[in-house]
């Protein structure tokens, strides 16, 4: 039923109109009828900041509307969109807004990553409304479920696939056999990645979006700083091959973890880095440039989000969505759910994380070789799973894989030391994690 | 930040303590405290309606709180969790909790499919909120994410496997080449089908959750009636076994779809049937009683949704959620979104459906026939995409195996009635509907 006395129209003010925003422009204007029904009130779009009236953008926005005091256009509206990026101005002007009134609906995982708290803070005493759907994996309904649908549930662990770079790499590293630079040649040669690639190849951008899936699944506090983060340069051709004959392939995941404590107690884990994914499970045929989260949780079980996690278009749809659901709660009153930290979960330190773990060794092929590899996990506590060598030894040397039990980076670090020492031991050539199962 | 002036308790009434319901009231209990952190006020559980005090329960829930009298129950609540099932009483007692003020949670997807604009209406009348993300898909977060994600989107179409029975049937039949009868014994002995599975391997269950679907996704009234309904009971061995050779796996999909008409307007067409689904498809990979719902939009571009559809732990999931969103607008004012069906579009009549088809004949092994069938398609317009011949004809037939271009239902039918009657076509064996490329 519609409302009963029409609502005022709602402003929207746009920050930003590069690739996400003049979608956002467009999904706006060619969708006004049904955001209308759906919200219950029209939704005028007043205003889009940009950095400079030459920028080129996608879709003709009406010039009336350009300006480029975006700090003027956040005081006249009731919802702003920052889809600018970055640290600043970004942090400033979502500020200014909630303190003018404004609800929040931002793509911006960088700035949700480091200032996120404070933000959450900002909007809950102004009693307005954060919304980011967008931060975290692009058009997938992620942030939204993780935050109302598990409402009633336990989160315990989030895998998610989560750079679309990265995946994109790794998914041509493993279905042509290619390296990792020719695979990364060829990802910026189709715009699947940047010409400075550093955010993506490193983990950093993944890193940005655990902290805040950590954060929103655990109700705690947790930065950028708090996520431990190794990235995809190290990962070899032969590191990809050797998956697939073990049955895995490589991933690299986001992975926020609730850690049970021996004292009773529990902790969190937040992290960033390649994992031997078993090749049944769901995340494994999540191909080319798509985004996937999976959830473990103590009621719903296991749970997948798929889709695209980048460009403009899909990327606009999730922070269209935000929009509806900031303007609903401007017609029919309501508000976002508070992300409280009031878990306040203690971070696990890096050294804890336990983990299962693959190893590839290059050894001399002698005989009592691998009673000294096995003597030093002994040595250190490291439960081996299994042991395999490859069927082809080269020039008197022997690739070794060996898989261990769950056990602690610390201890696994240690072992990685004293293997390296072993006189049969040429070298430790990959550390793998094994995610999954 | 908590809300500064603490809420008094909401009251949740519990109406049924099955499979479903004790979870529910196990949940409710057990993570009281995390849930009063995320409403804002503490939940109550202020009673629960049981057919009969006899009956068994999973959990035992404080005898203080069973009641024969739901009638009585939805008088004194702030919210009901309707999970008895069934039209009847559970309609009565969802519009006497509405007419009382309560908002209403069900799981109770036969009587959405069938009342749901009713009962839409009556909660939109009284202000209060209906929410059922467990009448689709169990565990998975779908109904929420279409209802407010995809707000600002156009869903284009649905493809759900929805129905956990039939999955793990056609599962069987696909992974070890077992025939229907043979699998679906199996799933009954396993747990997975009921003694009489009729409701599933018939599709009835997966039309009510087709009809609930299309309405929410294109803003429509869509009865059950409107959907057209194909079971698995017919599906051999040899359809599963075909289907694999041509790089297809067999799926009952829910299919809820936006169809462009001639004049520029727009039909939607609801519908269950088995499908042949592409093996790179991600629904392809949706093995045993899992759900999972592929969701296809103007601008996100495809999403997915996997889970667990059914269980009384993943159920009560999903049901809490919807408990903590309602009891939110209880502390914090605001609204479910309406089901209106604003946008009213016309149901495409079955027979204007337009599909790729698959169709297997057993020919006699002579010159000329494949002239004759080919002829028959050409008569009735319907474009032959690939023909395909068994390696082995046995006994002077062989079969053959004709893939059409995208045609109406219409003339399929009257096509597979041509070339029935042709002199050297032995009998059509199957007609198998291909989805999702």
């Amino acid at each position: 039923m519609a409302n009963p006395t029409p609502h005022r129209a709602l402003r929207v003010a746009l920050l930003g109109c590069g690739v996400v925003g003049s979608q956002v422009a467009r999904l706006l204007v060619e969708q006004k009828d049904d955001l209308a029904a759906r919200v219950g009130a029209p939704l005028d779009l007043v205003g889009v900041a940009v950095r400079s009236f030459d920028d080129p953008r996608g879709y003709e926005v009406d010039p009336a509307l350009l300006t480029e005091d975006a700090a003027d256009l956040v005081t006249r509206a009731d919802i702003v969109v920052e889809v600018i990026g970055g640290l600043e101005p970004a942090r400033t002007l979502q500020l200014s807004a909630i303190a003018h009134g404004a609800s929040v609906v931002t793509a911006n995982k960088a700035l949700l990553a480091a200032h996120g708290p404070d933000i959450y803070a900002a909007a809950d005493a102004a009693g307005v409304d954060i919304y980011f759907e967008a931060a975290v994996a692009g058009a997938i309904p992620l942030v939204r479920p993780v935050r109302e649908s598990l409402a009633g549930d336990r989160i315990l662990r989030i895998l998610g696939i989560v750079n679309g770079t990265t995946n994109y790499v790794l998914d041509e590293m493993t279905t042509k056999g290619l390296g990792f630079a020719a695979a990364l040649r060829q990802a910026q040669e189709l715009g699947y990645a940047e010409a400075d690639p550093t955010g993506d190849v490193e983990g950093y951008d993944a890193a940005n979006k655990a902290a805040i899936l950590a954060s929103l699944a655990f109700h705690t506090r947790v930065a950028l700083a708090d996520v431990s983060v190794e990235g995809i340069t190290g990962v070899t051709a032969d590191d990809v091959r050797w998956a697939g004959q073990m049955g895995h392939v490589v991933k690299l995941l986001a992975i926020a973890e609730r850690v049970p404590l021996v004292d009773g107690g529990e902790a969190i884990s937040a992290r960033v880095h390649p994992a031997l994914v078993p090749l049944d499970h769901p995340l494994a045929s999540v191909h080319g440039a798509f985004n996937a989260v999976f959830v473990e949780t103590a009621a719903a079980g296991p749970l997948m989000f798929y889709g695209q996690g980048a460009g403009g278009t899909p990327t606009a749809s999730a922070v269209l969505g935000d929009v509806v659901s900031a303007a609903r709660h401007r017609v029919h009153g309501g508000k976002a759910p508070s992300e409280s930290s009031y878990a306040d979960l203690p971070i696990l330190p890096a050294g804890e994380i336990r983990s299962r773990f693959q190893l590839r060794l290059e050894v001399a092929d002698r005989p009592g070789v691998l009673a000294q590899v096995a003597g030093a996990f002994a040595a250190h506590d490291v439960s081996i799973e299994a042991v395999r060598q490859a069927p082809e030894p080269a020039d008197g040397a022997a690739e070794l894989l060996v898989a261990t039990h769950e056990t602690s980076e610390a201890a696994l670090t240690a072992t990685v030391a004293a293997v390296q020492a072993l006189p049969g031991v040429i070298g430790v050539r990959s550390v793998l994690r094994i995610v999954g199962s």
